[in-house]
């Protein structure tokens, strides 16, 4: 069984992603996959992260195509990036039983067809979760927050639509979406694990 | 409890709505609405079902706009069908313990907070499924049904986007989205229905 969770950022995936990894006994990946990638083309933790998560590719001066091969004749740590994230990626994917937050899981996984699952919420849901979380010097606005939300959602939706056909949180790219606006998600674990485990049948 | 399912034509959205009815023990809606219009506006069934079913608009002359209070400066049967149809869906709402599939009810009922359900699956998924169904002497080709889909699920989308605020079919919209592309419905049906058991608690 293989399981990908994309996420809206601040809508609780990862914890989704976690708990049902713990409920279904599958290897969890998320963060993980990034100190991997680093270790592989040797350049900077941060620096991958930046590109993977948070959409560096603001920080380049050319614009990428929507095809791999467009990608692939313009080489630089971005690719070799992505291409080690791809790498990575499918080795897990072949060994099975495993979940992996983001990291377009889901479109370079597919035809190993894996249980593709979005989280998503309303901006206020999102808001709150945030603050909930965030460290106490951290003093945002609502409007800052969203502005990263947007920029953040922005970059994996780029990174997204690059690899895959359905557009990034388009219902056509999942088999299951979960509005976690208002929701504690410890409580729909359960009944997600088992609906995650009858579709797999 | 209110539930609410809307679907792509084809993606078994009904049959999710009425086992998952019987699941919950809630009162299950869905044809016996346009029965239920067709009565109060003294309009004939067919009609009232060809304009909530299959976005009967195009037989109109006049472009709908897209808020309410230029439809009601229109008046037509079918503004009287959108009226009636309003009043008995809030009416069954305010009932409570109900499922209703389709006719807007997520966006008639939103005051209430319903449980908002969509399903969704691949064109051929949805092809075999209507092919299963199908009267024995209906043969449509593919193209015919997929041509139908547009229509009906277009129609579905104008009545629904008339009156919302997040498109139909857009994940803002809902709570959960199931896909069920080669999916067995029956089998899916306790996990959902503990899924919304947890998400009302």
């Amino acid at each position: 069984m293989i399981v990908t969770v994309s996420r809206e950022f601040g809508s609780g995936g990862r914890e989704v992603g976690k708990r049902l990894a713990d409920a279904l006994n599958l290897e969890y990946f998320d963060k993980e996959l990034v100190t991997e990638i680093a270790k592989h083309t040797e350049l900077d933790e941060g620096y991958v992260s930046s590109v993977l998560e948070s959409g560096g590719f603001r920080n380049y001066a050319f614009t990428f195509g929507r095809t791999m091969p467009l990608l692939m004749s313009t080489p630089t740590p971005v690719t070799d990036i992505l291409v080690a994230q791809q790498r990575i990626i499918k080795a897990i994917g072949e060994k099975g039983n495993c979940l992996i937050v983001g990291r377009s899981a889901d479109v370079i996984l597919k035809d190993m067809n894996p249980f593709r699952i979005f989280v998503y919420a309303d901006k206020q849901s999102k808001i709150a979760r945030c603050r909930e979380r965030a460290p106490e010097n951290e003093h945002l606005t609502d409007k800052q927050m969203l502005r990263n939300f947007k920029e953040i959602d922005g970059g994996r939706k780029k990174l997204h639509d690059l690899l895959g056909t359905a557009p990034w949180g388009d219902r056509t790219g999942y088999d299951l979406m979960l509005n976690t606006t208002n929701v504690n998600i410890k409580s729909i674990i359960p009944a997600l694990a088992e609906y995650v485990k009858c579709r797999n049948k």
